[in-house]
């Protein structure tokens, strides 16, 4: 019985072994023809030049432990080979790494008593071939995102360079649209259904690859049922509406922008109408929802957010009546662009982004993008007269990166972010659960006292000074400026509009009156222009709607991560305090990054890991603690 | 009659019409529509912010002159609109910047009494629809470049990202060979030829479309002959022979790539036999360098290359023999690495390469690549102790830029570069006969001087001194260390082995022997090390057989062009003592660039642009006159 497989999850994801030097897995999900009830594996590592080296493994499987281990030291090419018998595991990997002063390795495992069973695609070659239309697709949209990168980070900023890249892409993506809606997939789907049904297979067998299945057919069916006119309507209203948008903003006149605006909705609701097919007892806005909130229903988030709201209006009119405002000072300056850019990498870095599996760059607006859990990249922005803007757009984009690089590597849906809510957790727990801290404003005190300091200037702020700065609310009319207290309302706003708007309880006229109104009520800010109103974001006009509300589903789940992480990891302060977060990332590998989107919802994942769903209250409690300490109310 | 067209060649090029206030164009190639029998453009342009901005243009057509001219300033998308009537061009182009600090500007264009013409496309549709599936194919083929980019100069050097990105590559590859193969195409081809015939179409017209479907139907018949067998057969090869040459080169043992060797010459050989189809009278390697020298002769490389040895043998061992020869101490010292790269991108861009449409980066091996004539990035490679290998690299890959940034933008192989020797030209020219020329140093020595000196180190070398020093010749085992001089006998080198190889005239183990002993014969090199001696290049084992004479032929060619080019050029010698290019880059435009592949290979442009086919004498003559002088011979 001769096998090829991947390498197991931590055998091919080297940047996982690399910082993680016990890990137990109950399922090799990389290799699907091994069923591995509990292994362990430790790993022996010698570092060299640019922390890759020769590597020594055992591993023990069950509770017998018997295994070899190999390092040496080779050139040649990379070359994975595996040999499976019922009772043994032996695996061996020759890699090289192709920079200059080459270091090669190779890694044994041998296993006894592992349980071994056929893998699907040979029991089903439907399976076989459905899985690689699948990764094909995959790689065809992770090339796009390279374009896309290459686009924003790099590319010459004239119009004609710009012209040639949007008929680049514009190329791919046609052939990507024709693959993902290729007619065959939903007859291989049924005849997978039909094979696992004839072996007579366990049900509990195969729930990744049932998985699989069921999401493919999920957002093979929603394409399937969208009429070509309604898909062609949406391309041009997504560019239309877009420019629109822009001219409206800079005349700050939403009366231009209205009548697209009336279109956007008509159109993401009629597409929403045929996604959710004959079922009309789903909500409208629920189903909008779907596309960001897998599984999300809006009643919950009308829950959600009365209630956050609920709490925040009060706490926030003491915090702003407060008599004893944290000072500012410490946020402005005149700032090295380059000494920014050095602290930023190294905080980063020490904080798990896994330099060596991406890059970090500058781009207008800074992002994630991942084109495998081994090349994710992120950008930051930075300004020479505030240092924190950049410091909080690192960390937060190095959050989403941080997901992104701990995801699995079947190049499958599975193998990807669960929902926008919980991409947005990620970003957040590591921007303000992390970095918004006492803890970390101690650990980085003395780092960002020299990257900050120029000639003649020094930045001698204590990390209490640091604290304070960072954390002071001021509320805005912007949201993308806001701070962390008043942002959930900011947030709040726009969902209850856009979800009257969809239930017909308004009319997309009154917004900018409705806004005003709402922003003057919650956060007594006052809107005199519709470009600082309701013309702020960018969303509808891409037809995103139900989007918005992932936001603060992201808060919301942050602070309840950071709850139970806290709870989880012995020394979660003194970790932060002493710039140590390697128990913290794999926590959140273990609780989220890891599952990729084999739960169907993130209240499913947070249930099964932490033992509850999503519940506002940390985030409200987190909140009030933290700000009436801050402001002494 | 209402027609929709691109834009004339000078309105699609914006980095062309920026320097070119005064255009005459024969005929308007990039509007197939329009037969313009001289037009005069004159641009009157306002520079703003990143050399984008407000321009106003006039036309004339024939000896009418009658146009309309405007301005303005205005947000909104990229729009081209055109409207033609038989005696009135009207053309306006509104353009958006994407960048910050926004300026648009739209250009209108009215003449009168130009003659019109139907394009193609509209007498038929076969045409149109061949034309869209060969620039999918050709918009494809960049995204493919956009991704090589990212991984030499970019992306993560783990194995990982290496293995992704080859994933992504793989998908991407079968859809353009699956495009590529399209078997639509060969009847779209006939129903092209059968619409021509039945139009009853003078047969001078169309002369470009004639071209498209001659060089369509030739690269399709040449992949549709080769068996699926074959190509699974060079793909594999392609990958096991760069690893069993990376293996053999390291250890220096050309036995070790003997067999591997073997089946590469065998694969080559079988691919040129399909190749040429049922036509035995093609010599085999005749058929080989088709792929690279398109329409060259084996025949015609002996007797180029034997005159170019003859003349060469003997001019070596009296400049060797010289007792005056140059000093080559202004190459070496200690350089800072960013002042070399900002004074290589002030020399480049000055001698006309367009920054704005292209970007210079780092790599291990410079090179260039283009995306679009709008987006094309060379690199470079600086070292600490010599400087002039990072300012060659520049230039040299600036000349092939340059090469692909004036090259048309119809996205079809028209507008794509001639042959490798047409693109070696390019660079070699600049490198050459205009980096290496006496002028060229006077024209750099102070920037040279000032990025060149450090603390405590003053670069303070004349221009005599930096002349003698960069053209000094020193023989070497290795090619692409080799001096201009003896560079050629290299190539002559390997090409008589390949040949001889091919056309059964030796045995693949015998080449370590031969190459050594004429080593020896040609440039009194000794060869101890395989490694050192035919092991040193990458070619074969890529099956490229027959691309290396294109470096030769690159080089007579760029000798031709530079004899011509100084006596078209009014000011030749004092543009280049000036740093002035624009007049011998519009040259090399008029002669090379801008005729993309039009002609059916470099001998018939040369013949046709020069008054004769490519003539080794040239070399020859400049070789000899120069090192004459420089050596004291």
């Amino acid at each position: 019985f001769f096998h090829s497989i991947h390498a197991t999850v931590g055998l091919d994801r080297f940047g996982y072994l690399r910082t993680t030097h016990n890990t137990s897995i109950n399922t090799c999900t990389a290799c699907r023809g091994l069923q591995l009830t509990s292994v362990t594996i430790k790993v022996i590592m010698h570092f060299s030049k640019r922390s890759l080296g020769a590597l020594a493994l055992a591993v023990s499987v069950g509770k017998v432990s018997a295994f070899q281990t190999h390092t040496r030291s080779e050139s040649g090419p990379r070359h994975i080979a595996a040999f499976i018998s019922k009772d043994k595991i032996q695996q061996s990997i020759v890699r090289k790494s192709n920079i200059s002063g080459v270091s090669t390795f190779q890694m044994s495992i041998s296993a006894e008593n592992a349980e071994v069973k056929t893998p699907l695609e040979e029991i089903s070659p439907s399976y076989k071939e459905l899985v690689s239309k699948l990764q094909t697709i995959t790689q065809l949209r992770r090339c796009s995102a390279v374009l896309d990168y290459d686009r924003m980070v790099l590319m010459p900023s004239s119009d004609d360079a710009a012209a040639s890249r949007g008929a680049q892409q514009s190329a791919l993506a046609s052939i990507i649209h024709e693959k993902a809606t290729d007619s065959s997939i939903s007859g291989l789907i049924e005849k997978v259904h039909n094979d696992l049904m004839s072996a007579d297979i366990n049900s509990s067998q195969f729930e990744d690859e049932r998985r699989v299945l069921e999401l493919t057919k999920i957002s093979f069916e929603k394409n399937e049922r969208i009429p070509a006119e309604l898909e062609a309507k949406r391309a041009a209203l997504g560019s239309s509406a877009y420019t629109a948008w822009v001219k409206a903003r800079s005349a700050s006149d939403f009366s231009m922008f209205a009548p697209t605006l009336k279109e956007c909705f008509d159109t993401a609701k009629a597409i929403a109408n045929y996604h959710r097919g004959g079922d009309t007892s789903v909500p409208l806005y629920t189903q909008m929802l779907d596309e960001f909130e897998m599984g999300m229903k809006a009643e919950r988030i009308d829950d959600i957010f009365g209630e956050i709201q609920q709490a925040l209006v009060p706490l926030i009119s003491k915090v702003l009546a407060s008599e004893s405002p944290p000072s500012m000072d410490a946020l402005h300056g005149t700032f090295d662009i380059e000494k920014q850019k050095d602290v930023n990498k190294e905080i980063i870095t020490k904080m798990g982004f896994d330099i060596d599996s991406g890059r970090i760059d500058e781009s207008v607006h800074p992002f994630t993008m991942s084109f495998s859990p081994s090349d994710v990249r992120i950008t930051s922005r930075f300004s020479t007269d505030e240092w924190y803007q950049g410091l909080a757009a690192t960390i937060h984009e190095g959050g989403h990166a941080m997901y992104e690089q701990n995801i699995g590597g079947s190049c499958l849906d599975i193998d990807s972010y669960l929902s926008m809510g919980a991409h947005e957790s990620q970003s957040l727990f590591w921007e303000r659960h992390i970095g918004m801290t006492k803890e970390f404003c101690k650990w980085t005190s003395a780092k960002l006292g020299s990257a900050l300091s120029g000639e003649g200037s020094d930045f001698d702020y204590s990390a209490d000074d640091i604290y304070g700065a960072i954390n002071a609310v001021s509320p805005s009319e912007i949201r993308v400026e806001a701070d962390e207290l008043t942002y959930p309302l900011h947030v709040i706003l726009r969902y209850n509009i856009e979800k009257d708007v969809v239930e017909g309880r308004m009319e997309v006229d009154d917004i900018p009156q409705r806004w005003n109104e709402a922003m003057k009520s919650m956060l007594d800010v006052e809107i005199t222009d519709d470009a600082k109103g309701c013309l702020q974001d960018v969303h509808w006009s891409g037809l995103a709607i139900g989007y918005f509300p992932t936001y603060l589903i992201g808060s919301a789940t942050a602070a309840q991560l950071a709850y139970y992480c806290e709870k989880d990891v012995p020394n979660f302060h003194d970790d932060i305090a002493n710039g140590e977060f390697e128990n913290i990332k794999n926590w959140l590998t273990e609780k989220v990054h890891k599952h990729g989107r084999r739960y169907e919802s993130l209240d499913a994942m947070l249930e099964d890991q932490l033992g509850e769903p999503l519940n506002p209250s940390y985030l409200i409690n987190y909140l009030t603690s933290k700000y009436t300490e801050l402001y002494k109310i």
